[in-house]
């Protein structure tokens, strides 16, 4: 059976890879837009099914694995900071606080699709403006939503997180492998 | 200021890496045994004590990272397995159960000490026999306290877990960032 990841995302290609999967990357476009007011684990289950959808054309026979994380604070999408301010600006927000990471996955096979999503509350220490500084400096926060990836030292500024890791780098690895499992692939 | 890292475990070395230092490693042998009944952050705490004390006699100028992880389940410790078997029934008493991983930290640079504790629930789900059998089979649990490595295969059988997600790799990252900070020591 061959697989397609519809991201790309070189964080979900590694956790994919991490599980000893092989499989073809076609990134979506992701020009698809959820309807507004859903709440955020209905706008990424939306967005990850958009996305499948697209690349199922290209690959109508294959497994197609699409997903989309947002994160959300104070009932706010923090999407990818456009420049450095605004990414010192939604760190400054997520300091000495807590906040919640959504990822979308939908997994496509044959006649069958399944869509799901996953919430992890990450918990930020008190970060100095030095360090909020040091960081954007480090160019990590600027592909990123919310402005960190927690994979790199952003992991210094995570005092706690409760759920599943691997959905804060954006793919649910247990939820995801549930998912294949309920479609006839076993990877464990 | 020369780090010397007192850990020969892969992860570890890569989690430090990953925060940009430069460092030496330089394994203890780890000789010591804790006090038995003072419970498993205390136990982690004067193990990794232990082993920063000991390489500190061969880098005296030099500041010393050590730490000690356990795997804490039903009141008991699970070390590294032995045999496949016991790797399996390490796994099975882990399936559709919560357990505690803790982790020892000890920084030791000029006449300071410090030594603190870092504990992470993790919840595993339901796994099949045939999934603990193929797990077992992949090697992946021979060298792991608690028989699983949440960073490989693991992360498909770990539905949540509560705390910092690097201390179950071996290193509380956010606590020993913070440690080294009140030792004069600033990576972010």
């Amino acid at each position: 059976m061959d697989i397609v990841l519809a991201s790309g995302s070189p964080r979900r290609r590694e956790l994919l890879e991490t599980l000893g999967l092989t499989f073809t990357v076609c990134p979506a476009k992701g020009e698809e837009n959820a309807p507004s007011g859903i709440g955020p684990a209905k706008t990424v289950e939306a967005l990850s099914l958009a996305k499948a959808q697209e690349v199922r054309q290209l690959y109508p026979d294959s497994l197609i694995i699409a997903a989309d994380t947002i994160v959300w604070a104070d009932g706010e999408m923090l999407g990818k900071p456009k420049t450095p301010e605004e990414a010192a600006k939604m760190l400054t927000s997520l300091s000495g606080a807590e906040h919640e990471v959504y990822t979308g996955v939908t997994v496509i096979y044959g006649d069958k699709t399944l869509c799901q999503s996953e919430c992890t509350k990450v918990c930020f220490r008190e970060l100095e403006e030095s360090e909020i500084a040091s960081y954007v400096e480090s160019g990590e926060p600027m592909d990123k939503a919310g402005a960190y990836g927690i994979q790199g030292k952003a992991a210094l500024m995570v005092r706690r997180l409760e759920g599943d890791y691997f959905n804060v780098m954006g793919l649910p690895l247990c939820r995801l492998g549930q998912m294949l499992k309920a479609i006839g692939v076993k990877i464990l």
